[in-house]
């Protein structure tokens, strides 16, 4: 079987780049691992730059996000009772979307759907073969069949544990990575938010992240040890922990309830360079992870694949320039939201073992963006996004 | 004897709140544990924010600083061949003044002899004593004689080393420390400098500083392990090391000559918290040191001594608000800088065995001056100095 771009993973970044290469006329067939349940099963992110939401619009996908999306015009970050509102539409003119990322995918699922892409689920042992040729090839194992399919382009959407990154030869790539000594426990309960905007809370107890998905559905977490299993946070427990860490007038407000979901994830910051090898282009979480301090992970997965899909594009019709420059092209703009996300983290996490000194600059951290508009000004045009 | 005002440490600091206060008619004795050549052989600190410059002219010393000064509208801060310039005049309509500690001090010298001041060096074990009764008294030793001062109010103007903060008892003082594992090997040359304005360069091979005193004398550093001494660095080895670490233009156009004093001093970060002990004060240095990235250190203590003589006036006429507050007024500006000055050093050091994530960090953190004004003003607004 034959098509223009195989694309390795039937994530948010992969089916989005599909969807958007399908409507300029481009053929592709997407290979997942998992099933449609197991993918749209996965809890991520839930804020859209602006940029993320135009590029979703332009896939056509825009309609139920426009109209169920909660666009925010800043966000809360608080120390203690200390609260900094960090007004993005004030400060940049842009706001946010919360829109979640399974609601993306399943928007894309169902456009993809009605485009009638090839999507095939319970992909295994996926092999990428040829890639400086004239035609690449990809060869998976579906229902114990072995096939094979050739292809112009391979897109590299299949995450950190995905096979594409990891078919560019280990001598031919650099990676970058910071393991951060804590997680981040968090649990979905059908309860009004506490606040009409995010809360991020620096507090002597450790972090804590107020966050939502619609009016009556909210996503929030709690810094917790790499130690600590979902066992050990019953329901009472997270919620007292939580209340500790918000400021004091939001926690008198605060509504509790049963958690629908529960999960801890580790705080990764990652990349692997360069982002092509030969026919094969890595995007979002195959190449790079942030932790999710400052909320960049699917938002840098789209304009990867914002660059991508105009390369492959042009690249298709004859003109190279834009799969030349992709990598570095992409990777400018993903080591500006490392740093940012970095620093975020850095800024609002308790490091076990810290020493006083480190408290205190992490106090004056919060301090200068409290006093100083500059800083809050630097920290929303980082948040609601650079421009592509 | 008596007095108003005794003041431990004849250095800048002590020298410039003896003035302030003298010509406000407060009375005060200066003990200085060196002779003057000592004092005035120091090479320090040669940025003065303008708030710095305003508090001089206010002492009546600023005669010769405008004179001889050179203000900078700006300053360079590079990453091998990129240069990033910090137009601070443009960014915030401030701008500093090149002079230096030394002259500073040479000049409150002429201006206290001026006022017939009691400056006493030599002064060894000094003790301050009876913080908590109507009347502070301060015991030395000089000529082989102890003698006793008695007085309103003791101002510890002694540095880091001196005995002023150790007059608090340990268990009522908190301190707050960072050593950085590298120092700063300085040399003086009568040279033309490299540049108008400061460099501040990062390189794969380390830190290095250019910066003046004057159109004729230069003040250069390069960042060097902990473990150098002098006598491992000849002037060529400076000389080679230096150029490489600053861009190539600038290295091109280097003039090079004998240095006329070389010295290597520690980094370090250090506040110790409170000011204020009874009828004791710690002022700059005594309290607190910052690394000299970002020339914090003497500008701090002039804002230390500001809000000192103020509260000291006050007080000796009946109003004990200003000392009351002293200690939380300076802190909370001091902790500001300690903040700008860690990430100055933390932005521009290369840290033995950093992986190469914290190298990226580094450059992304530099890259972002680069692209984003917002954030050059935020340091822009930082180097020239918070207001008071």
């Amino acid at each position: 079987m034959d098509t223009q771009v195989v694309i390795i993973g039937g994530g948010p970044s992969g089916l989005l780049l599909s969807q958007l290469l399908n409507r300029a006329g481009v053929a592709t067939v997407i290979l997942e691992r998992g099933t449609r349940d197991h993918v749209l099963s996965r809890i991520r992110a839930g804020i859209l730059e602006w940029g993320s939401v135009e590029v979703l619009r332009e896939a056509g996908v825009g309609a139920r996000m426009d109209a169920e999306g909660i666009p925010h015009d800043g966000t809360l970050i608080t120390d203690a009772d200390r609260v900094v509102h960090i007004d993005f539409k004030g400060l940049t003119g842009r706001r946010v979307m919360v829109y979640g990322q399974t609601e993306v995918t399943r928007d894309l699922y169902a456009a993809q759907d009605a485009m009638g892409t090839t999507i095939i689920h319970g992909v295994q042992d996926v092999r990428i073969l040829d890639l400086d040729g004239p035609r690449a090839s990809v060869e998976y194992t579906v229902d114990g069949q072995r096939r094979r399919l050739t292809c112009a382009h391979v897109a590299g959407c299949d995450g950190f544990h995905g096979v594409s990154r990891k078919t560019i030869p280990a001598d031919k790539r650099q990676e970058f990575e910071r393991v951060y000594p804590f997680g981040w426990l968090g649990i979905l309960s059908r309860t009004p938010p506490v606040a009409d905007e995010l809360i991020y809370a620096n507090s002597p107890h450790g972090f804590a992240l107020a966050s939502m998905r619609s009016e009556s559905l909210v996503r929030y977490y709690v810094q917790v040890p790499l130690t600590d299993t979902v066992a050990d946070w019953p329901d009472d427990r997270f919620w007292t922990e939580f209340r500790r860490r918000i400021p004091s007038d939001a926690a008198a407000r605060l509504v509790t309830g049963p958690s629908i979901e529960k999960s801890i994830a580790p705080l990764r910051s990652f990349v692997s360079e360069p982002l092509r090898w030969g026919r094969l282009f890595l995007v979002g979480d195959a190449a790079h992870i942030v932790p999710p301090t400052g909320a960049k992970g699917l938002n840098l997965a789209v304009s990867d694949v914002f660059y991508l899909h105009d390369a492959l594009i042009a690249a298709l019709k004859g003109d190279q320039t834009g799969i030349d420059a992709y990598s570095a092209r992409a990777l400018a703009r993903i080591w500006k939201a490392m740093r940012f996300s970095w620093q975020m983290t850095t800024m609002l996490h308790r490091f076990d073992g810290e020493d006083s000194f480190a408290a205190r600059m992490r106090r004056a951290t919060l301090a200068h963006l409290a006093e100083s508009e500059t800083a809050r000004r630097d920290l929303a045009e980082n948040y609601v996004g650079l421009p592509y």
